[in-house]
């Protein structure tokens, strides 16, 4: 269950701390011309130790390609990749190897499975998102030849709506003096995507992204179009009435009409929690169920939205690929 | 793709109009007790025409179980079901041969496929959702063997937040009384489910979720936990500190701590919007792109609400029935 | 798991003696015509009761298509369809309540389930494949429209090579006079199929069309192009050189390389068993694990084979659909 | 569809002559010990250049195991691996450029793809089947907590039926010296399997076992039990009967009844046709259509068998590991 898509498909694997991460991009059509500095350039996106705002921790995150090109050109065979981890230094986290912090998944990993990778949060690690970055990479050199391209953005932080990024700074640096975190939400805008993708019932564009953006590391909440505010609403107030040659006056739907793009801008935004790291104390639990303090030690960032701003991309990359290629399939 | 879940899977066909409806549940297990008339009440909750609030569409909505099913206990074969559609006056749709509403799946259907059966709103009726009520209804037979059960309740209607029953009837009365439409939110509440539930990374149980929610028609928006009133605060203020036993203080989480649940109660909601069909003139457009004034015709609801938490709730039970299945592989 | 293909599926349902068997056929393509007569001679043609050497057993076989058209042609969504069982006679079965056939799936599937529908077979009984028949008419449709047409006949019956229709039917009555029964090799010809269709690896033709006939009841054998035989030769003997055009001078490899075909006609074979059900007495199992003496009841085939052509072909046909509508993702 | 399996699940990439192969273990439960030694032990035993009867080329193939694994133990997260491609002569392969040798998938990538990566051909290289081994080698530990275990070996040469190790390595030295190959049969025993694995229909044992034989390179042909040979006789010669306690007095059928395991062992058997590359000219084609003669270059293989045997326990495993987690979920 470390796969995303149907036709146009990403398998994950690999731990924070482990030797490397790394995937499988399966369903990428041939005949796509790859320059391997622009997946690279996207996954320095969201590397760490870009900035005041992230994390000190420096990572090489080099992606290596493996397979499924010749000659820089994309074979149809699947596209093997590994990034790895150098600069792993394990031994910060001896002491979670029988501690569970608070709102991690330290606690969930090891009810489900019996027993975890403890360093660096394992495979629960948003270190993780970086395949899917990659995998978004590629998605988007297919989506391109259609003529989709996708912007994501910070469009509130804590409780700044539409911040500048001089103001995300701001505000991260002012709760990372705190020894506090803050969360917010990143708007994605997907354009050029022609009406009639996304699948009926189960395979709804709005269900696939909403899937697709809530498996995020932080992420809970997802919207499309006018969302919850909209829910508040009339009818009168809120349906999008046509205009000449099949377009609308207003896009309170976000793009999406029953499941399949109308050929407006798809707008959708998710909601982030905040870094569940304090750098203060709290109450965690030890492994036999006795509730303990527990003192944050490390690099931690103080806010996740910086990073997941290509991510989000990713996932919507991933996503509108795949509603590309099943798009084919409608008609005879 | 009409297709929901991984190993405990419903399939479902069937146009609003034409001869029936109806389903598979693939992936049930052997050996449990199923009452038909548990079934069948399921599904009289979300049928029209029961109060002054919902469409006077008097549908007999009989589910008829072809399969799967001897002595009145499942064999683990798949069950399959059909509610005949008995009361559809097709003729009261003909209008809509060469016309698409605003805000509806109309022209998206016709652009994806070329062609659309535009009778009632053919595939994209909410009608498809009874099938779904019916898939539910057997996952909930299933979960209630784990100590799981599910309520969903209306959370808001319009600007009204944690409306009373009156409530949710005078407002809908009110705005049908304008020929206008509101919309709102269901909230979801999953009891007993214990931690260890839902699959990392693609699988996590606020990912299925979501698209499980998000594939109920008119459905905008989606949240887990404290969701996007979350994402104002800081870290600080919604970390859920751990008790003793592996308990947690709070459950600002929702439930659910890097996909995979954590013995806490699950709660989620669903933001839908206003119903797109008004009692007043709109503009839509006919199928050579050209803008036209449209006036519905037919018994409408003016608000999704009162029948959509059955489905929220079916949805919801067909989630953590897969969950449920899934979560046997986890361990050796 | 009750789902045939990947793009194109086939999910069927219902027991032998249970109110109905039906099916629902996902991903047809929208803008076929399909002629509901057609269907059912298809149906026709597996149905038994239609000469002295299929059973008596007279079933009214009807189809009735539920949705996914209108005015006759497809509209892309899903084909849900029932076949009623009107001729069943579950009381013949009483004896079977706790008796365990010898090599029929009365044992497997109460050791897998913890109990079974003793009626008929239940889910294991060959009408099960009446349902395929539909799903390969429909794919037979899609099929036609690249040109593919698909021919199955009996190539062996017991020891008879390339059988006339009459050492067919006098070799089944020879045997069925003998209490006895007989096995044999249905041989499929697919004629049209462009070089190709087929995923390599794990989705390899020759892989895919060999589960989807080892899963038709009796099958114990698949094998392409010279199979069997051409294992036993070289490879300066079983070679096909290239000839002018792409075309080749022999099809040994039956029309598919490296799982792709490669423009020849596709030539596979699938071994039948003898039915297991002798009109004379067998060593059965009762339900507490003891040997005992079972004798046949009721009406049976005494060879699978002439009823299982239509379902050689039907398999092929939704095989090869799968196959076409992935071909439309190989390239940019 | 570079996937094998549904919850135990192996994705591989990865070409002959590119930087490196590998793939992606998803499904494999937590608990499990995992020697690397032991891993690398199974890929050793299909490795060239091992004997004079297989290929002269060195390859080091080394696995290098990535994630998944935590003090030796899986963790229930995906594990992913490569082996590096050391030694590979890309050079070699500049004549197949604008040549397709016959019987290859040289052609039918060509034509799926409109391009193909040519040195040593490319993905449809039995290299590929390295991942599979690895696989295996992982299912079968899991198998192993169950008792199951698994050996395949030749069991046909040519026409040499039932070989000793000396009379293989002496057959294929002799179609060597002629500059041709030869072809064979590989039989596959399973034991331990209990009654009850394999789901009916879609998911028959037999079915599966079928599909995951036939994607090895070079197989034309599979059969279970009594295959090809049972269904020139009667019923009478090949029905199972029972003895006490469940078990039966032969073992015609091969293990499996209506797809499901009958806790006898499963027998199959595998045909391979001969290498299609010969050690004589052979005609071709080029890629404007025109037959051409060819001359085959490099180090090959006479016969495939030798170092086939391991991929098809493999297959085996990857088969019945699936099917092992499946049966978890037959009942409540």
């Amino acid at each position: 269950m470390n796969t995303f898509g149907t036709i146009f498909r990403l398998t994950t694997f690999g731990e924070s701390h482990g030797p490397a991460i790394g995937g499988v991009i399966d369903g990428m059509p041939s005949g796509l011309t790859v320059d391997p500095e622009f997946i690279q350039r996207q996954l320095d996106r969201r590397r760490p130790g870009q900035s005041a705002i992230t994390t000190a921790r420096s990572e090489a995150d080099r992606v290596r390609l493996l397979s499924g090109l010749t000659d820089g050109v994309t074979t149809g065979t699947p596209i093997g990749f590994i990034i790895e981890n150098t600069n792993a230094r394990s031994q910060d986290y001896e002491w979670l190897r029988h501690a569970f912090r608070p709102s991690h998944a330290d606690y969930t990993y090891t009810a489900k499975y019996g027993l975890r990778d403890h360093a660096g949060g394992g495979r629960a690690s948003a270190r993780e998102t970086a395949c899917r970055v990659v995998g978004g990479a590629f998605a988007s050199i297919l989506l391109a030849t259609a003529g989709v391209s996708i912007r994501a953005f910070i469009s509130a932080i804590g409780s700044i709506d539409s911040p500048t990024d001089a103001q995300v700074a701001d505000e991260i640096l002012r709760i990372k003096e705190l020894g506090d975190t803050v969360g917010g939400i990143i708007e994605c805008h997907i354009n050029g995507v022609p009406a009639g993708w996304g699948e009926p019932i189960a395979g709804k564009l709005s269900a696939t992204l909403a899937a697709a953006m809530m498996s995020i590391p932080a992420a809970k909440g997802f919207e499309i179009g006018m969302g919850f505010a909209g829910c508040r609403l009339t009818g009168s107030q809120t349906i999008d009435e046509f205009t000449d040659g099949y377009g609308t006056a207003t896009n309170h739907s976000g793009g999406v009409q029953g499941g399949i793009s109308n050929g407006q801008q798809i707008v959708c935004r998710v909601a982030f929690k905040p870094i569940a790291t304090l750098m203060r104390p709290v109450t965690g639990s030890d492994d036999t169920g006795h509730a303990i303090e527990l003192n944050a030690r490390g690099r931690h960032d103080a806010c996740v939205l910086p990073r997941a701003v290509p991510v989000v991309e990713a996932m919507a990359a991933l996503t509108l690929a795949d509603a590309m290629l099943q798009a084919r399939n409608s008609r005879v």
